[in-house]
């Protein structure tokens, strides 16, 4: 893990080329494991679609789980983003919304299809719980800021997740109708609400 | 319809022999169903299953759709019954204990990934939302009474349904523990009081 330092730090630039060179590799990445699988992603197909070099991407993820990891994560997040804006409520509301638009759309079907058929290979299986346990510790981060300003009692971070993301997905997965922003308003009020109640 | 009215009604007969090889030929159906997917589905092998001449199935169901919708609400509600004890929090909480239960069953994950792939074809897609609307029409039922009793304000059944099986679904699917009773009434805690409160 240690060679993986100067290269972490320099990925952090924001902006840079070597930035700008990552994003591009995950996004190519993320885009093949939704057409051919988590097991069908190769190096050269990433490198051919980024429209860089096969050792840019051998360099920077020479670990392919962790290109997949990474991959899936950033889609994630630039997908479905948690912002503070000061206020739990509306930001979570904005989240849902993110993600039932991004579970809906083509590339977010194939990639829940992807992920569930993943959970049979214990290494790949690992691979998706680190990309859950990334987006769990986004919404950590943003509960314990809303938890310190007394806008939440204490509460546990997965059981949150649960009760947002559950309901938006059987909602999209059902697909008897598009799930709209006051669909994410009021499954955020009634699980804050009854957190707050209980 | 109208020619259905006898046969019907002898299924009604609780414990009669027809109430008994109809019973036989819904669990063969759901076994088969498990097995093989709703395409894969054959008179034939629900008969030798069920141990029944396969005119017994023909007659019962000529229509296939309909042995398909019969076996899976039959399949749905034994496995996750929903009682009238008088108190509807201790009922969804039993509720959802055994949808949990026999939503990680290998029976359970076989018929799900059967109803999900069902999705893509319409009239099967049909059959699945026949049966998902009589699960609703019975929470339907069993939350006009809690309404009527004063236990809760008025409330959309389908949003309820959401909220309780949403977050079991991605639970179980995401298979980190077992879902406990104690998990159960977290849920329906949570859910019951931010309806309460909203």
């Amino acid at each position: 893990m240690a060679e993986d330092g100067p290269a972490r730090e320099r990925t952090r630039r924001p902006g840079g080329r070597t930035a700008r060179v990552r994003r591009r590799i995950l996004e190519a990445a993320a885009e093949l494991i939704a057409r051919d699988g988590i097991g069908g992603l190769r190096y050269d197909q990433v490198a051919e679609l980024a429209e860089v070099n096969k050792t840019s991407v051998y360099r920077n993820w020479p670990d392919r789980n962790a290109l997949i990891a990474d991959a899936l994560a950033t889609f994630a997040a630039d997908v479905a983003p948690l912002h503070d804006s000061g206020d739990i409520d509306a930001d979570l509301v904005d989240f849902l919304e993110a993600l039932a638009a991004a579970t809906a759309s083509p590339q977010g079907r194939a990639l829940l299809t992807v992920v569930a058929s993943a959970r049979e290979d214990p290494e790949l299986r690992a691979v998706v719980d680190e990309v859950f346990e990334r987006r769990l510790s986004t919404l950590d981060d943003r509960l314990k800021l809303a938890i310190e300003r007394g806008e939440l009692p204490p509460v546990e971070t997965s059981f949150v997740a649960e009760m947002l993301a559950g309901p938006v997905q059987l909602f999209v997965t059902r697909g008897a109708r598009a799930f709209t922003r006051a669909d994410a308003a009021r499954v955020t009020g009634v699980v804050l609400a009854g957190i707050r109640a209980t």
